[in-house]
């Protein structure tokens, strides 16, 4: 299966021309969730082809204004538009009255379940979980409670052999245990060992990991090691990396240092600094470190 | 001198394609206002030939969020591009705490002195006044507290005559004393009355009403009459008076009564509800009650 990454902004806090603030959108089969939500970021989820009420999980990585100036506006549109079915939203604690606030200033009652899930920045936490997936979060260094979020596919289930599926009728509970790598008995009590009827799936789980706003720091290295697509924020370049750590930025040479030792397989930057003209830059220096490199920019599409 | 009206954005509040939700701006002289702050308006100032620090003074006149999502966001992008000249807000209470709770999220402490003035809704009250100009709340009635605003320029200072300035040496402050109308006692003790020495400007003072949102009330007329130009919401049109009237706002055809009873010189109408394809059925719709109707749309400029 994997994932589908759509960007819908990557500019950092300053605006310049018509570049978003941060905001992703992660497919997965019939799962769709958003990652961070700068201003705007509802005005052009059309334009990416991504329905705003297929959203069931938004994650907010942290209180800077803009990774989450618009999520009050996209959770009032869900509300005006009909939605009726919940939304889980992973943010830190100080969140939850910010959205109620503004909502009852307006007399505004949700008419769909909203469900917060406050963050930690302490330590790794599993946010969410299900058959084919869970989602964790882990502590990023940003002057201010910051996590970084991993997803990160589960191993698949087995392929039930086709000769075995055509000689038992078996239940849906029946193929999920088998598929889970349970062993069979049949009605006549014959144990049949599971890797004689299965075979491990030739698909192998993806995973993804984002980590926006952070200084450079080794010490994420071990949550998101081996990760297909590593976006790691490249706000500055190297010519400007005492400005970077002062603000607790990072720099594309650093960002590929990170997936260099992480061994991630794909480095996607972003967060770019206003300062900068194009984005082909950020490239550039990253892959002096590290081979596989791509530039986010609104509207690109990656299948991870 | 006069106004220039700005349209940033004028829809209501379920987005439709790129209409934005309310904001406007007025100029006036070196004077920059903003009127309503709908989500994402700061990334299309530019677009529309206004400097985001010139903006001296914003006016909420409701906390609906398509008239303020787009606030906090400018308020910080104002820090961030190194203001440090007041900005004046005038807006309901509420507003200050929402405001101040998502900087203190971030850990923003602004660097510019922003002026909080609450308005209320109970009854007229002058906000601001200047030599040369006034701007007035007044009530509106939309289920929660509610605002329009007046713009209105104050008669202009009397014009000197050239050849009483040529024969006389006048400092700025005997100018300034005679051009609001008084006389003048010169060095041998002589008094010119004023009406000798000057004549009445030229220029007609203008003024300008926002009227977004509201029920068609015409308890609003003496607060806006003989106005220049009226922005008057309208919502909805006719065939939908019921529902204009359920959710506190207004059709056109009831804008224009307005317009008509206020004996305003120009309307213009706006925040239209996204069930509506294009503007001009809202322009018809008032024309047959009143004669000169201009549809906002985003990016349209009109003198005043």
């Amino acid at each position: 299966m994997g994932f589908t990454l759509t960007v819908i902004g990557c500019g950092s806090a300053t605006p310049v021309g018509h570049r978003l603030s941060s905001a992703f959108i992660l497919k997965r089969e019939n799962q769709t969730f958003m990652i961070d939500c700068g201003e705007a970021s509802q005005l052009f989820l059309k334009d990416h082809q991504v329905r705003m009420q297929r959203i069931g999980q938004i994650y907010i990585s942290h209180l800077h204004g803009d990774h989450f100036f618009g999520l009050v506006g996209l959770l009032s549109s869900m509300h005006l538009f009909g939605r009726k079915h919940p939304l889980h939203l992973f943010a830190p604690p100080a969140l939850e009255q910010i959205i109620q606030m503004q909502l009852d200033a307006g007399g505004t009652v949700l008419q769909y379940p909203l469900v917060f899930h406050p963050t930690q920045d302490r330590t790794e936490a599993l946010l969410y979980e299900d058959d084919g997936l869970e989602v964790r979060s882990f502590p990023l260094n940003h002057g201010l409670p910051t996590t970084g979020f991993l997803f990160r596919e589960k191993e698949r289930q087995r392929s039930i052999s086709k000769t075995f599926l055509e000689e038992h009728s078996l239940s849906p509970e029946e193929m999920w245990r088998i598929r889970r790598g349970e062993d069979y008995t049949d009605q006549q009590g014959v144990v049949w060992p599971n890797a004689e009827i299965t075979r491990p799936s030739r698909l192998t789980p993806k995973s993804f990991a984002y980590c926006s706003d952070t200084i450079y720091d080794e010490s994420i290295i071990p949550y998101i090691r081996n990760v297909d697509l590593l976006y790691h924020e490249t706000t500055f370049l190297e010519g400007e990396a005492e400005l970077a750590e002062s603000r607790f930025h990072t720099t594309a040479r650093q960002a590929a240092m990170i997936a260099k030792k992480a061994e991630a397989k794909k480095l996607l930057v972003g967060h770019y600094s206003a300062r900068y003209k194009g984005i082909q830059c950020f490239v550039d220096e990253a892959s002096e470190i590290f081979d596989d490199v791509v530039a986010a920019s609104e509207g690109l599409v990656l299948d991870i």
